[in-house]
């Protein structure tokens, strides 16, 4: 770090937060741009905090009856044209594979050969192709639920990407769940719902409001649509998680019949749900500061790194002698149930070392030098403090407390982001002030503006789609949580219906 | 079962081997084909035995060092033009993605649209696109080693399929990792080829032999390429595993540089290992009899299902509260780290019941009705015995046995499998011995041979080919187990410079 440089990471949140996201992801080791347009490479660091987000979720979604299972990546044309809603909604961008060869042309070059007499799509989704299985795994009700999630990759061709948040290659699960009942179908949509929200505040440390989409904001081909979503620091809405209630639309697009107790015959009803690789854009946005990323503790890729200060060839033995013994007393530690990933760092390159670990938003930076060990001490980095406050602790001491500390950092980034939405989260009755709330104050930084607007609506689509166009404002949801609304519309000045949560978007 | 009816599966093993395969995946509920040409759906009970060897796998990959990162599925064609020989040998039958878009056709139907300027390969293995990452990564003889694992899906267009053995799209693992001498990589190729054979007998309870491939049997590209062979129950080989040093030639191929401690540059010196779901493929014909699958405790999907009689509806209270209870308490324990998963069924099928479970290869069956409560004993079936032979014990030894009668097992299925692989090889220093052990006794049984030949070999790819020729029977490595050869090579007659293991194989 130079003098004249105050944050590690150029430009600042408030600088520039386009280009702080890109910024922040790179000096994190996160992830890069691969040569395959619109894909990244999730590197080793990034992909331990997906290992630790899939674990977490994998362990609820068994809990509550789900189980696992894998369908083919590629559709047939033919599945598609099932579904023309779905399609127009979803998979008209997409991978289309045409050939299963490759030749050489007459240069000398790979050409693609052997053409498909069915073209086939790689799976944008794969409600279609399950709802294949789905049709020939039901017959009675006594085959009901059936509670299926998987765990894959998912293609969808995007113009313009940017990194966890929109890449044409995403990794994601996606459950899918048939019924005898609409009711257990709308009561399991609600239920994987309450899931990604915990997932979220109690693991990604990221406040959410739920509710349910509008008509013009839900999934292609369901009825109802609920999510969760949260606020960025650039004050804009993530959405962070989708649940379906597909009623019985994709059971009769995939023949999902089966024999009622009354020995009748009908359609499934059916949900879906699915989470993403996005979390971790979320995740970076709600956060990271000037100086890099902040990993919440019970998801971060490692909890604690040690960094052995050896100025002296001679202390090296007692150094690592006495890192090593540490590392391995905090290895044999669990925090909340899975044991503590511990790093050393031995790199002889300064205080770059230090820089590299905050900017990687590991939760504790732990220094030892000789003399911290002649008083049996460590020195100790919080990534939730400013990078200059440290302490030094027993070491003893910080085995013993070290769990209780994570908790503590844990609960302070989400009262952090919490304290941050709620400040930016305002009740709006007025169109005025609610236009006002949605423009810029400063020209030069179109993208700063108000937050969250909850605000009364009318319900009617005319009136959403006219929002959208004036002010670049949707309605991210009908919150769960509602009260009386007294006022009126806040687009149209008719009659409130609703309260709505109002806000630029990802 | 009616009563002619000898055995759950038709037909037997013996009856027609290849069937029974297909028979035996139907049966237990672990695979279905797709409606896509050559892929597989992995149904809840297959995917879980595969979550758990990819669970063993991952923890043992992650104690040798190695770390878990995601590429993207596509590969641009111009990368697969850099490495010729690689090419040749793996990516000619490719799945190609030539469009981006699907449009509304003059017919209203789907058809392609968007065409890309490049075409896109679906991944068939990573090692280009991994390479153009490694070679970002590295710059100097400090960022070694580089050492990497993907778990992924990777398509190769097969024309002939076969459930878990041979997929159009299968999941796997593939580890690359990136060295600044030799010595490290061609050790680290060994390392990795030892933890496929510790999780082949150790967990999946199958016997390997360790050793190396010919050149003609070599993975194209690699300099040295190692395997672990295990034998099936038709006498075939299976190659449950491969470990690739692959010199400096991908490095090459990709300009994987580095500056050396003595600030010279230098290509690295990487190696590739891989593993996929054709595990699954090698449990099944390893352990399966002709009532179906048998899983090994260790990766089994659950271990033990509690299957409750009630015969009078009064009892229905008192028999599921004790079901429900020895439930949890088999559910807090532990087995090889893990906690057991017991499944509950308490249909009302009759036998059905079961015969259902020894079919899907559960490796204990518990029955509970009012006379065993009242003495407070369960019922116990295990999959390693006749299905005849069950035993009563007390619940409470039940509890406090069930890890040591699951490791009792798990040993009795190595056992077996050893004993069947040990009595099907043999050492052959006679041509025309060599000719009649591959020859099939039975012509209406053209599969079924003798076995592996442990036979001395001259080092000749020209004999290695007419054996293959002649005999249908490969060289399926050359063993590490060694002693000096004194005859001359079985298929030429020259002097024998190595031994070799010859078999037909999958």
């Amino acid at each position: 770090m130079g003098s004249k440089v105050q944050t590690a990471i150029t430009p600042t949140r408030a600088e520039d937060y386009p280009e702080w996201y890109q910024q922040v992801i790179s000096a994190s080791d996160l992830a890069e741009r691969s040569p395959v347009r619109g894909c990244m490479v999730i590197k080793p660091w990034g992909y331990a905090l997906w290992e630790n987000i899939v674990r977490v979720m994998d362990d609820m979604f068994k809990e509550t009856g789900v189980r696992n299972a894998y369908f083919p990546l590629f559709i047939p044309l033919s599945f598609l044209e099932k579904e023309a809603e779905h399609v127009e909604g979803f998979a008209t961008e997409c991978a289309v594979v045409t050939h299963h060869r490759l030749e050489k042309g007459s240069d000398g070059e790979l050409v693609p050969a052997g053409e498909l007499t069915e073209p086939l799509v790689v799976r944008p989704t794969s409600e279609t192709i399950i709802g294949d299985s789905f049709a020939k795994w039901v017959s009675s009700y006594r085959d009901l639920p059936i509670l299926i999630n998987q765990w894959a990759n998912v293609v969808r061709w995007e113009m313009r990407t940017r990194m966890f948040l929109r890449t044409s290659e995403f990794l994601w699960q996606e459950g899918h769940t048939a019924h005898a009942t609409a009711e257990e179908a709308i009561e399991r949509t609600r239920q994987m719902l309450d899931v990604y929200a915990r997932m979220a505040e109690d693991y990604l440390a990221m406040p959410v409001i739920k509710g349910r989409k509008t008509e013009a904001e839900r999934f292609p081909g369901a009825v109802d649509t609920l999510c969760i979503e949260a606020m960025m620091q650039d004050r804009k809405a993530l959405q962070a998680g989708t649940s379906h209630f597909l009623g019985q639309n994709f059971a009769r697009a995939s023949e999902i019949k089966y024999q009622t107790a009354t020995e009748s015959e009908d359609y499934v009803w059916t949900t879906s749900w699915g989470s993403s690789t996005r979390l971790i854009g979320g995740l970076i946005m709600t956060h990271g500061d000037d100086d890099g990323i902040i990993l919440p503790p019970k998801v971060a890729s490692a909890q604690v790194v040690l960094m052995p200060i050896i100025r002296k060839p001679e202390d090296r033995e007692s150094v690592m002698g006495y890192t090593n013994s540490l590392a391995q007393s905090l290895k044999e530690k669990y925090y909340h149930h899975h044991k503590l990933v511990v790093e050393i760092d031995d790199r002889n390159i300064g205080g770059a070392r230090g820089w590299d670990w905050i900017k990687k938003g590991i939760p504790l930076r732990v220094e030892i030098g000789p003399r911290d060990i002649a008083e049996d001490s460590v020195f100790v980095g919080r990534r939730d403090k400013s990078h200059k406050e440290k302490v030094s602790l027993k070491k003893d001491q910080f085995v013993a407390e070290i769990t209780s500390i994570l908790d503590e950092i844990q609960g302070n980034l989400f009262a952090r982001a919490a304290a941050y939405a709620k400040d930016h989260t305002r009740v709006i009755e007025d169109a005025k002030e609610f236009i006002d709330f949605f423009t810029p104050q400063d020209s030069q930084k179109p993208e700063i503006h108000g937050g969250f607007a909850r605000a009364p609506w009318c319900g009617e689509q005319a009136c959403e789609l006219k929002i959208k166009e004036n002010q670049s404002v949707t309605i991210r949801c009908l919150p769960f949580e509602q009260d009386k609304v007294k006022g009126s519309c806040i687009g149209c000045g008719k009659t409130g219906t609703t309260w709505a949560i109002f806000a630029k978007s990802y």
